[in-house]
């Protein structure tokens, strides 16, 4: 057995920043040789950041991230790293390869690459390419074909890419026939609830069918819709955890393994399963041997701190998504409601307190305690608070439309108030720079309640992903930190406990229209998260009429959901990148 | 040689509307059968509608995709039907497949069925799933791995699905190992520029290399951001050209044709490319000679007259967009500039002058020609044109943006004239029912020039695939075509005319800040339709900073463009469906 000191990076790339990612993966490989490592892995396209979507399609594009490795390449070696072997994602192409109809233009491929003496001494690509859920890579790249086994301290590494792990067949399958000691894999794997059991159980499972150490290094942050959870870790070839880093920021993983000493001479295996073996010596004598530093094993919260696992990951996703943006701070209309509330309350743990600006925008139809508990709020978060009463507005249009003998009444004077709430909103943050926060959630997108262009505005919407229980339960849990810290509770009790109303009309509430949430988000989720149909609904003992109600609405919501803000998703099924249905559809299941 | 008489109907179908769909296919199959015809043949996913995205994902819609397939073959044998074989596309499932990580759940298929006395006689699936552009079918569906061929009268004729016909390799290649007479191709082949001379000259080249008559039928119609342009057609074992169907339209296509006899005994050939080849005898005996009608040939517009295809195209997809959707009238905001009097053009053509309502919305910032000319435009067309002025609410925001010590001044103050009228338009729309239009055209979207809740608020933007310069060109073709027919054209000369103009502050014109449109689309174009990068376009001859500025906007654009109503598609670049780019992109080449 051979010892090996292997540093995972797990850092937060900027999508299309080549110059910073490549700059902070320097500062990394400093940092990973200072503390004496022999290899250092980044993550799936650190030098594009991940994922890079339609991007991959433009060839200026794929030669800009090429010349960015390369030249990363360079500036090791000029550092004096250049001994130092480093795995990266990048984004490269298949070279060789004519315009062929239907295929990705210009063969992009999803690539790693290892940098070794100033030189990328040897890349592979992504052999399985997933096309479903929040990915689409079967359409923008082409396959990759390769194992790279890369030499270092005596030691074989074989190099794979994330859905590679995932998958059956392909390169990870080809590791037990190339004899590696270790497989690391490359990952911008998103966040999902409770997806990070599934990843160690992943990966123990494979690196007992390859009878090989399994490293497995992940993104940390927000990207779009995306968070990226970290939670790299490594096991052995038992499958028995060795490391783990800490979920939703960025670590350098530095770790201490006993592997297999590397076959000498290499085994002459030129292919596997269809997949060629390449091998790269960067050092072949083993290390001398030290002592080796005891593993960071950072420790998963029990699953009862589930939904604070949610809301830290809330709070990755907003704050990297203004920072990424280029906005400096936040602008969020504050109803006296939950949604607002834990929406606000969000932004404030992501940005800080004097980078939130609440808008208080009362109407004839709002409740006293509304404006008390949008107050309230603003007061315990130390946020600015500014307060426009919209019925000038209001009445401005109502008279508008009038001169042409039109009254707006019902649903168009209710929908009336929210837009001239949005209008506001846009209009403030066009004039100070603020990111407009839509505060809906789950519930409400997946059954449309919310009005186009009013409380639908803003650039990002931090809870979209949450149904309404959850957002109950997220307050709830934060307020409970922070007793458990002794501060104040963020959210007011009172948001918390009150009837839940859009307030468009004179006493409205959401159970005038809507059963009780938890009813309703049971059925949501049974039809949206796991597709079930009217029969099926009925059958699971939802009453007939509730059910054709429900899914008529959520049906019927998808042209809004198209037009709502982007936000974080923690669910495979969320609504929006997840779920393309036509707009002109007739059918209900 | 035998004689058959085939019938291609090229149909309209709704998307989800099964019921209504399968009704559709069984009033064409009578009049089919009235034609005296051997066979009729529907376009891809007739019994669905085409495409149906992620509803192929739910599992309740593939079955009721199946049942409705399996019922219309029953309907037609009870009609008396049950005799002509009919080819229909539908949705359906490869059936003893597992869950597979990564395959698109249920293993749904895009299917064909022949129908023949009362059953589902044979089915078969495309092969080639095209997952670019505005396709995601390898996203939705696994692939089939069969060619039917079908003898009827004594003719064997096989079937493939659209996308297999343009790639190489699969169904199309085992035509002729299957020694079949001719092949049949159910389309679902969305309109593009110029696409129709691609379509025949690929019909003629397959026909050449497999030896055999190509039967291609395709839908006509709109469905969401797509145009179904039908020009189903024929051509001989030579390539030459039999019979075409009109653009845009529906029609059944029937035609006599003088085909191969079938070999006899059935040649015994069970597989070819790795294509399962499966055979049906419908009838194996000849038909009695009979003298053969003449074939219809819709002769195809001369190349001159393109921008009148566009613009045929454009009322198409508007009509059915409004029509699938349930909609009886449209709303659009009349400026007096030519992109709203180009949407309202279209809309009184696709809808009819009743059903369309022009709303003149002038701020102080208007100049006197907006008013005169949107009136001109409401007098020529006869629609229903009201005048709400802007200001009163204009100055309420004003004033409660005031009131929390905020002055709306340069951007801010021009953005909330556009959401003021956006709210107009869709209090109108709320109260009356209408669908609003956004008038904005591509150039716009693509450098970001509208308003977020602004001009961009409505249901469907009509002219969003359309560049500027060709804005102009279908507002002179249409007047053209006014005059040719002796009739009033509809756009006013002064709105063609003018320099364009926001007219969201004092003398403002679109050359402020943009160059010549001329100028401006070219670059575009070569930016977005042809993926150059910088260095491309400033060796194209493009000024650097211009480019360096429009590449800028383009990028910056992102969100707004998601943002913004979906729009009948005319390109194979379309800033929509088509490119998908993160929002949060640091890239600029």
């Amino acid at each position: 057995m051979a010892q090996l000191r292997i540093a995972m990076a797990q850092v937060n790339p900027v999508v299309g920043d080549l110059e910073g990612n490549c700059a902070m993966a320097a500062d990394q490989v400093r940092r990973a040789a200072g503390a004496g490592a022999h290899l250092v892995v980044f993550p799936e396209m650190v030098v594009t950041g991940y994922p890079v979507e339609d991007l991959a399609l433009r060839n200026s594009f794929v030669s800009a991230s090429i010349k960015a490795t390369h030249a990363l390449a360079e500036r090791l070696a000029a550092d004096g790293l250049g001994d130092l072997p480093v795995v990266a994602g990048f984004l490269s192409r298949r070279e060789g390869v004519g315009a062929r109809f239907g295929q990705p233009a210009g063969a992009p491929q999803n690539s790693t690459a290892l940098l070794h003496q100033g030189r990328v001494a040897l890349t592979s690509a992504k052999y399985h390419l997933p096309n479903y859920g929040v990915f689409d890579e079967f359409r923008n790249f082409v396959p990759g074909d390769a194992l790279p086994v890369v030499r270092v301290r005596g030691v074989d590494v074989a190099i794979a890419v994330c859905e590679d792990l995932w998958q059956e067949g392909g390169p990870v399958t080809a590791v037990r026939a190339a004899r590696a000691g270790m497989l690391i894999t490359l990952n911008g794997s998103p966040y999902e609830r409770n997806k990070d059991d599934v990843r160690l159980e992943l990966c123990q499972r494979r690196a007992r069918e390859i009878g090989a150490a399994v490293g497995y290094v992940n993104m940390a942050g927000g990207q779009d819709e995306l968070i990226f959870e970290g939670d790299s870790l490594i096991v052995d070839a038992e499958g028995d955890l060795v490391a783990r880093a800490p979920q939703f920021e960025e670590a350098l993983l530095v770790t201490d393994l006993r592997l297999p000493d590397a076959p000498v001479p290499a085994p002459d295996v030129r292919e596997a399963d269809g997949i060629r073996i390449v091998r790269y010596t960067a050092s072949s004598a083993p290390a001398e041997p030290y002592t080796p530093a005891e593993p960071v094993l950072t420790p998963r919260p029990d699953p009862v701190s589930d939904v604070g696992e949610v809301y830290q990951a809330l709070v990755v996703g907003l704050r990297d998504y203004v920072r990424k943006n280029g906005f400096a701070s936040a602008l969020v209309a504050l109803s006296g409601g939950i949604d607002s509330a834990l929406t606000a309350t969000i932004a404030v743990d992501a940005l800080g307190a004097d980078r939130v600006h609440g808008l208080l925008l009362p109407s004839r139809y709002s409740s006293e305690h509304s404006l008390a508990d949008a107050e309230d709020l603003v007061e315990r978060q130390g946020i600015t608070g500014r307060t426009v009463p919209i019925q000038p507005m209001v009445d401005a249009f109502a008279e508008g439309a009038a001169g042409t003998g039109v009254e707006l009444v019902g649903l168009a004077a209710e929908n009336l108030q929210a837009r001239v709430r949005g209008t506001l909103l846009m209009a403030l943050s066009n004039q100070e720079g603020h990111l407009v926060l839509a505060p809906g959630n789950k519930s409400e997108l997946a059954t449309g309640y919310s009005t186009l262009y009013g409380d639908s505005v803003g650039g990002y919407a931090p809870i979209k992903d949450c149904w309404k229980t959850l957002v109950w339960e997220l307050a709830r849990w934060r307020n409970a930190e922070a007793a458990r810290r002794g501060e104040v509770p963020p959210v007011p009790e009172n948001s918390i406990a009150k009837a839940p109303s859009a307030e468009l009309r004179p006493e409205q509430l959401d159970s005038d229209s809507l059963p009780d949430y938890t009813v309703l988000d049971a059925l949501l989720d049974a039809y949206i998260g796991t597709d079930r149909g009217y029969g099926e609904l009925v059958t699971a003992g939802y009453e007939p009429e509730l059910v054709e109600r429900v899914i008529r609405l959520v049906d019927r919501a998808e042209y809004k959901r198209r037009q709502y803000p982007p936000g974080p998703k923690i669910s495979s099924r969320n609504l929006s990148r997840d779920r393309r249905v036509p707009i002109t559809n007739r059918w209900t299941p």
